[in-house]
């Protein structure tokens, strides 16, 4: 393909994509085909000979689109969202045709360097404390990973070797040493991740690469599933008596389940009160909810990780309009990264990199290679401006709260499980409702039980209602939504954030399922 | 940004890719801009109010072309070529437009799909064995890793997770017992990884990652770098003296020094000797060279892997035309990697996962989350043909033999140091030229030293010319290559291998090598 065939085909694809975008609403937002579709419709071999372009874009049509869920449907309500904007699309244009493996400084200066600045800007956009930027003092800085499990792995394994080769080196051990190398080893096992309950199960999955053990600690509706000081307080002495010793801990700033925010100040004391503790390194999940700090009125909880946080991340490639993959991660001292993830051989070393005036990101990250991603963000940062990012997060928070209001106006239907926040609301359907047709519920719209409590309890009746409402809903396809299991309450998650979503889609939705709820209670009466 | 708006941009920028793309050859490969160039251009903080793509694009140009290395020119001949071509340009502009997370099957099953249709497609390409197809018997398959360092990471986790485990079981200890996580973690620190020397640093990285010990096998260049069986039986059995348990090894398939490739068959001969060492994960990193396997005469390499080797990986990204990323990384047992890093959480569970009828690849992996890689892989394999892959891996390997024949033609200025391969010559500047202008040498070309030994001996004045002859070469910036040191001889590496190369260019790139050895050399005697 030549310049002249690519432009042609180019063309070809843009008026394809644009085209795409604009039909969405109108299409399925979960696709109907079955598992194993597509490779009854591809050839058992790569071809031979050349195919032109016009037959490729032909196959995405009728193969690859009827695959497809759409993530970018005003209908898509599930997980959280992942969004993408022309201008991220222009920068991964752009990203491939500047093609460099990146691994250091030299293999493409202006990967790396946007990329610095980029992560400042963002951390200024987002509110983070000056010690996460690349020019503070305390050699703080940031740098794009592919996702968020990327990024809870990597910090993870920095802190199980800041912790133990810190431990051998205070005993005196000199690094190199068989008695080193034995040392860390002996250390590693007694070692223990932590984080709540209700965070990612990449801290989990990080754990398991990490190899350490892992501890979750339970918390509790009526904290609205945050983790509290005393919670953790609690776990830190029961591992001090089993003679293990937490080393990192990831804290939720918005709950895969429930956009829970854990008590950052409370847990930040807690860990204040013993030098070992002292030494657990702290990680911010803010992976979906991180995006809302671009608007001024959240940055208050920001401003928390001025002290005693040494890492924090978020995605832009869920609500911020940049696509997937755009992970930003920021450490208070870069050393904590590079002092344990570089291994720079002969071929890796070049006079820009010896000097320790350029970054090197391949030793802030398991990968040694990356793609230019700081394009895309640059590109969406200056198209939007900071006035847009603001103005559409603040509209994606005003839809939840939109919808939020609707279920909790049916609280002779629904009940609402945590309060809800960033878009995202999370409730069940009661296992009888007050009346079918009434709209009042038991009147204060708190989604409170009979019983006068205002957590939920369990009920396995409302269990399998809401279970089934969920299934119908998205075997039907209008909108596709998700569940989740807390505190043993089977409950639905609905979040409607993305760039398309409206509130007659949130209305809609919410007319869907009140629709099924009542069907599934009809029938459940019958 | 609006549909239309995007296409004006999306065309303005396509007219700027094909103009970068065709002025390729004229650019400088090295770009002049030093450390932190680039921040003083940008704005200390990122915009309020949006700004036009013209001026986006007029930025890119005036800021961030300044700053790139050229992998596409002509004269770039360091590290490993990064390929790009146009269809793979499109595959991520469908992919960034066709955004999904994609960390299980119902997120967009076209995406999970064509994945494993490409790894299959390429799998039969590269002539691997039919065991790492996913229709094999023995449940085999491939998927998409961001770089060779992630799978190497990948599978060096699985595998020491796949060791600890099964002795834990072996000795009757229940999985999720307090006993079953002691014993493991009792386990690991006996665990050695594996590779030779010459492997690339990724591997020793993995272990840091996976927090086992790391042991290099030293190889010999009389044997071009391999490693061969009686070196790793002789490391087996000195660990084995020291109570040490090797888990793990990666064999090379192309050393980043060299090209060297490991005698396979001798390595897993003698891992078949004991029990113990048949537990051994074998990983063949092809990362360069495994993309010659597409042209038939190299294929007999591969079907040394049809037994005895666990995971094999090479990157579409080096040398097969599609932009970084796309590592391939195939297993014989799709179960060496999902037992060891699934977990799956309430609101990662849906029928169709839990069915075992689809793949979920975020089991295959460290990152949960997924690009749509696949597109750009079928774009370029159907855009070219195998018939066109094929050519232009043979042009590649044709315009290293012109390279490495020109110099040999020169004995009197050049040692190549190890056997030329795909590509690749590694050399070094004799400290006193035999003439200063003669081409005979030793008359038979193989660079052999006076003293009648075939292989290169240790030389501080060699060491010191090479690198004055490298470092002036690289400063003057009309071509690019890198250095490296092997059994403790320094060597220019050469690789001419990407998609502009042409014989004119590679003569260019000899004669300025020998233009400046001579004028070093000259300078030496003065």
């Amino acid at each position: 393909m030549d310049g002249d065939q690519f432009r042609t085909a180019a063309h070809a694809a843009i008026d394809d994509i644009i085209s795409y975008f604009d039909n969405i609403p109108n299409q399925r937002v979960l696709p109907t085909i079955p598992p194993g579709y597509l490779r009854p419709q591809i050839p058992a071999s790569p071809p031979q000979d050349p195919e032109p372009w016009s037959q490729i874009q032909a196959d995405v049509d009728a193969n690859i689109k009827p695959g497809l869920t759409q993530w970018q449907s005003p209908n898509f309500m599930a997980f959280f969202p992942a969004t993408v904007s022309y201008p991220s699309i222009l920068g991964e244009m752009y990203s491939a045709a500047f093609n460099a493996p990146a691994f250091n400084w030299l293999c493409s200066p202006a990967c790396t360097e946007l990329e610095t600045v980029v992560m400042d800007w963002m951390a200024q956009a987002l509110g983070l404390p000056d010690c996460f930027l690349s020019t503070s003092a305390n050699r703080g800085g940031g740098v794009i990973q592919m996702s968020a499990s990327d990024a809870v792995a990597t910090v993870m394994i920095a802190a199980r070797e800041r912790h133990v080769q810190r431990q051998a080196k205070a005993e005196g051990l000199k690094e190199g040493t068989a008695e080193y190398e034995d040392r860390v080893m002996e250390l590693r096992p007694r070692l223990v991740a932590l984080s709540s309950t209700q965070t990612h199960s990449s801290t989990a999955k990080a754990a398991l690469l990490a190899g350490t053990r892992y501890r979750s600690i339970d918390v509790r509706l009526e904290n609205d599933m945050a983790l509290t000081g005393a919670e953790l307080r609690g776990k830190l002495e029961e591992l001090e008596r089993q003679g293990l010793t937490p080393y990192y801990i990831t804290l939720c700033f918005g709950s895969t389940n429930s956009c829970a925010v854990d008590r950052f100040a409370e847990i930040t004391a807690v860990l204040s009160e013993k030098p070992a503790w002292r030494a657990i390194w702290v990680h911010i999940d803010a992976a979906y909810a991180g995006s809302a700090l671009i608007a001024d009125e959240w940055q208050y909880l920001a401003r928390e990780f001025a002290e005693g946080v040494d890492s924090f991340n978020m995605n832009m490639h869920k609500w911020l309009l940049v696509n997937f993959d755009a992970s930003l991660l920021y450490v208070r001292n870069r050393h904590d990264l590079t002092d344990f993830l570089d291994i720079t051989p002969a071929y890796l070393r070049n006079p820009f990199s010896e000097s320790g005036q350029v970054i090197d990101y391949r030793n802030w990250s398991i990968p040694l290679g990356r793609r230019f991603r700081a394009l895309k963000i640059w590109f969406v940062m200056r198209s939007y401006g900071l006035k847009g990012l603001k103005e559409y997060i603040r509209k994606g928070i005003a839809l939840g709260d939109t919808f939020s209001g609707l279920v909790r106006s049916r609280a002779d239907l629904f009940e609402i499980i945590t309060k809800p926040a960033f878009g995202l609301t999370v409730f069940r359907v009661k296992a009888a409702a007050s009346s079918l047709r009434g709209a009042n519920g038991d009147g204060d719209g708190d989604g409170a039980l009979p019983n006068g409590s205002t957590v939920a309890q369990v009920d396995e009746k409302a269990d399998a209602v809401t279970k089934e409402v969920y299934e119908l809903i998205n075997s039907r396809g209008e909108i596709f939504i998700t569940s989740t299991v807390m505190s043993g309450i089977y409950a639905i998650r609905v979040v409607s954030a993305n760039e398309r979503a409206e509130e007659k889609y949130v209305r809609r939705a919410f007319d869907i399922i009140v629709d099924t709820a009542e069907e599934v209670l009809r029938g459940a009466k019958n």
